[in-house]
């Protein structure tokens, strides 16, 4: 934070950001208005050139025909000179809205694709404040800083030869923050429609309902719908919760089962075969597997809905310019028409299947390899310590333990570079699909990591009573550290290292505000917070049946994750863009996958089982019929749930007719549209 | 066949079909033509009463506007009155083209879904028998007699009461045909046209190449799908056919493996641990593994490509009008503002999930008990026979056999009305998705039926020679008594029983031409014909290590196979409808599926090999520690299997390109749509 300045600077010119003076003019009349909102703040670094600024803030408010982002610029007002604020005029707006393909109330009451030329026939379109949420302005003002790029060869003015050098086509934004003239970009908070968010949100005294329009009109779709799915999982915990107290208080002889692997000698006699023991742990299985299976149908569903009433059904982003990092051959898009670099689908799903997944397949292999590598030498360690028992020998015994754990953090440390490398590497076209992709590389290597551990007790060691004490103490151990480090820390820095900056009142100049904005840590994304989920989610649905008292923990931790969730992105950082997005992504694959997992899973917890055990052999059955089985009962199960995936829809039937409708008028519209053409062409040939 | 005329009966009137005398006259100036082309024969029970036969025509002839079904009839010529000839005006063709969402070459040179009202930008626009194929027009004839529906209450004329009523809206060539009034509704052959695609088709001398788009031309879309795939996995079977070849006369210890079993020595000295046996099992396994998913996935793009070229990928019959047997409550369907019934599609998921599911589930449960009984008593008796020793007993050795068989029979027969009823009680709107769910609940049953017996041996018995032994009995045996049963009796009854009847010259009155091909036998549809295949690429993929002669086997049986199959269906049956389709529909699934469970199969039957075992044993491995092995290698090998399958796109580029064009078009056209439509209104709110 040594860059932070003092706010008592800027107050040698207290002049109005949100008053029309000392903007950038508007290029179109039907833009001008009194009242300017910012947006954005732009943070350059400390030793800029004024004339640097000046061809930022030119560059910005160009129109787009001049390779310009055609917004509004605000010089900031303070001394050093190094923030710009950004607005969005009206026309800017409404064209990106259109492109971005987000859908808004028709006159006729359905969410329909934005158009332009259409505009009037749209709901509150004189009020850009209530037509576009404020995370969808900010959102649309990051969108065209991002599509800024250079239209010739040029230089920078006021930075030397080597950063300075613009290519043609080349992105602005990307080359002033790799050459370090722009520190951060942060969308700009309104305090008083946070503190009114706050207060329906974390400070409310009620357990549920979270303001989730309000969430996402202020912080926009990513976090929407994280904070969607938090709600709805938590809700959706309450009955595995109950089921697991009722087995874990009123079924005691459930813990038995894994208790009586030591006694080796024969089960209790043959006549109950069905002791609560064994069908606790087969209800446990069951009831994972039919509830984790219903939960993701009816989240699809929610999602369905959630999309629709916020206007990201009809998002088409194969249609809209390419992500900034996307490199290609220049040519014509063949759907659009659009000049625009090109990369053929092949040659990335080559990459993919040829580079990609290898990579990721040895480091996941050398996550296996330090597991085995640690086991081994801890083995060894050990028995030299009881052979020889020397102090020598004793500190030693930490050595395997800390080898591994910096060999994990190494490992995973390359791992992030490689994984970042990698989806570069693959060239996606879509910002969404970079995303998926990197999401997923580093999903998969964070889920093995913690849970190969597990698997390991679980499959090979096959010790129960392990994995259920080891479960637990992750459980409770890493919940608390979780919660103290992801809030209690930040918490504390911001109130007692970082407050003398940000205490601030209503009447202080407005350029305080912005400054204290900017002085907050970055968000730092909703990985860490959706990772978490899928970590506990797996816990409960891989291996809750050996410990039922998974659910009630996870939904008490969750109950206090909401709220803690909310105040962090509240308070603790700067606000951060959000795309608007019609799922969750990736995390709903996840999610889906390890419910997948868990019917296998579960079905060999249930075959390993101590108790199960016994019975096959009671009953004299060999290892390999057993094994035979168990293949079965695993792939009944399997066709259990996906007939039951399939009995309940994706999305509501209103949604779905909605979709249909859209796509009924568009296929007319098309056949109208050529009637119409040829028409007016009177008979002279297309010829595409 | 005691329904048959004498063919001399008809000369009396030797009149022309093809001139415009005696047809029903054309309702538009613009179909008015000189030459009518007969299209399809229907065929009436021999005691209607001419007044029947008259409403039935009034009625086909009729405007739709009118409730009927806007074709020309022709009352046929022969004295006995029980034929109508049917075809079709111009702009009944085109309507009809339109909405079933055929594309058709545009003036651009792109295959665009067809418009009306556009007509006149489309190439051959004026000549019918160019713009449509023969099958697509025949198609168009059946389509619109089945959507005849009666406008209110009525009486048939001359047909009593009970059988005779029409409800309003109750389909009325269903209902004809249930009152037993219409025996047979069918195509109608083009003698010449048919020639010259026998010629090129299967009298030609050349191995390779059908004439796929004659074929398409002449038989339509599932038909032309059958031959396309017939004739690309005949060619992908040379690879396997190759490698199995190679493996039997090359790698000869490859038999000594599965030979071995009973020598229960141990196996020879280790170093050879990569002995053929192992290592030409293990080829075997992953290479088929390989070749199934890329054979499907090639499948794929092949399809696509097919469906563009021959315009059926646009189809979209959710927007069409609902199948004649679709009932439900009246009411305006919500996306394409239609009056039609209405069925909720919760409630068909619902019946298929808690109903269907279930019932199929118990009927696979009776085959898999009907083999246990089988195996049960055929040992009881042997056990009785080899203790008693008498001829009762030996007699009786039969019986488990016969009523095994008995039993299948049975149970197959129940089964197939069931699978009936069933789909007809899930309702489905659409043919394609009856068909889709009736063909896999028959499918599903055959397939068990063919292979739980296969299984029974590979993983209950565990016995790789008796599997060898009754894999290659299967496969020679079935090939040749299908041959056989398919092809040479229908030959020999065609030629010297009903010869008689059909030896006719061009010059012979058409009426007879016409009797004649009203004659042969119905055509029995694909099913059997798809599932010869299914069924081989189940012996292929799921077993073939163990025989690796089965792909030599295949590939020579399927060179025979088309031309059978060719001949067949232009010589010895009725030529069937066949509508427009844009793939294989269940049966592509269904090759998936399967090259899905090979991959499980194939690494259960290494596991299960005996030298495998050997070699575990050697290594000291506990039988669950191999089984994690194998559930871990059978995982890592379906996510190569996924990752091949993702590397390789469903589509061509240039159909995605295409697709993906007329997708953005639309957009587009709709957005263009909505502001025409409201500046026309002048501001008039729509308010829908």
């Amino acid at each position: 934070m040594t860059s932070q300045k003092e706010p008592q600077e800027g107050l040698s010119a207290p002049a109005k950001v949100t008053g029309p003076s000392s903007w950038s003019r508007v290029s179109c009349p039907c833009c001008i208005s009194s009242h300017i909102e910012p947006l954005v703040l732009i943070q350059l670094a400390e030793n800029i050139q004024p004339i640097t600024k000046q061809w930022i803030m030119s560059v910005i408010s160009a129109p787009v025909k001049a390779g310009g982002a055609q917004l509004l610029v605000h010089p900031g007002e303070d001394m050093k000179g190094d923030m710009i604020v950004v607005a969005a005029p009206r026309c800017t707006l409404l064209r990106v809205t259109e492109d971005l393909g987000l859908c808004k109330t028709y006159q006729d009451g359905n969410m329909t694709a934005f158009s332009f030329e259409d505009r009037d026939n749209f709901c509150n379109i004189d009020d850009m404040q209530q037509f576009l949420t404020l995370a969808e302005r900010q959102y649309i003002v990051k969108h065209e800083l991002d599509s800024m790029r250079a239209r010739e060869d040029q230089r920078i003015p006021g930075i030397p030869a080597p950063k300075g050098k613009l290519k043609a086509r080349e992105s602005i934004l990307q080359k002033l923050e790799k050459a370090g003239v722009i520190r951060n970009i942060t969308p700009l908070h309104k305090q008083k429609l946070l503190s009114a968010l706050g207060k329906q949100w974390y400070s409310h005294k009620s357990l549920w309902g979270q303001p989730l329009d309000s969430i996402h009109a202020y912080f926009g779709g990513t976090i929407a719908y994280y904070f969607s799915f938090l709600d709805y999982y938590t809700l959706s915990l309450f009955p595995p919760a109950i089921l697991g107290l009722f087995i874990t208080f009123f079924l005691p002889s459930a813990n038995f089962s894994s208790g009586n692997k030591t006694e080796s000698a024969p089960a209790p006699p043959k006549d109950d075969d069905d002791t609560p023991s064994v069908s606790s742990y087969m209800v446990q299985a069951v009831f994972s597997m039919l509830w984790s299976t219903v939960f993701m149908e009816l989240w699809k569903r929610r999602s369905a809905a959630l999309s629709y009433r916020w206007g990201t059904f009809n998002l088409a982003e194969q249609f809209q310019e390419p992500r900034p990092g996307f490199h290609g051959e220049l040519g014509t898009n063949p759907v659009t028409g659009r000049l625009e670099p090109l990369f053929p689908e092949w040659k990335r799903r080559l990459r993919l299947g040829l580079v990609s997944v290898p990579v990721v397949g040895v480091f996941l292999g050398l996550v296996v390899m330090g597991m085995a590598g640690f086991y081994f030498f801890e083995r060894l360690i050990s028995n030299w310590h009881k052979a020889s028992g020397s102090y020598f020998t004793a500190v030693l015994l930490y050595l395997p333990s800390i080898a591994h754990i910096v060999y994990t953090n190494v490992l995973g440390n390359i791992y992030r570079n490689v994984a970042l490398k990698l989806t570069e590497a693959e060239n996606h076209r879509e910002e969404s699909s970079f995303d998926y992709h990197h999401t997923t590389k580093v999903l998969v290597f964070t889920f093995f990591n913690n849970f190969a551990v597990l698997f390991h007790i679980a499959f090979f060691k096959e010790d129960m009573p392990l994995l259920r004490k080891r479960l637990s103490s992750l459980l409770i151990v890493t919940q608390v550290v979780n919660q103290f480090t992801e809030v209690v820390v930040p918490f504390l820095v911001d109130r007692f290292l970082t407050s003398a900056d940000r205490n601030l009142k209503e009447d202080d100049p407005e350029v305080d505000h912005l400054q204290a904005q900017g002085s907050l840590p970055a968000f730092p994304g909703l990985f860490a917070e959706y990772i978490e989920l899928l970590v506990q989610f797996g816990y409960l649905s891989l291996f809750s049946c050996v410990y039922p008292l998974t659910a009630p923990l996870l939904l008490l931790n969750n109950l206090t994750e909401i709220r803690t969730d909310a105040y962090k992105l509240c308070k603790l950082f700067n606000k951060p863009f959000s795309a608007p997005v019609a799922n969750m992504g990736v995390w709903q694959t996840a999610f889906e996958v390890l419910s997948f997992i868990s019917v296998m899973s579960n079905c060999w917890l249930l075959l390993l089982s101590p108790r199960v055990k016994d019975l096959t052999e009671d009953a004299g059955l060999s290892s390999s019929k057993v094994l035979v089985i168990a293949v079965i009962v695993e792939h009944a199960l399997i066709m259990v749930k996906m007939i039951l995936a399939f009995m309940i829809p994706d999305e509501p039937d209103w949604v779905r007719i909605k979709r249909e409708q859209i796509e009924y008028h568009s296929m007319q519209a098309l056949k109208k549209q050529r009637i119409m053409r040829s028409r007016v062409e009177d008979k002279v040939p297309l010829k595409a």
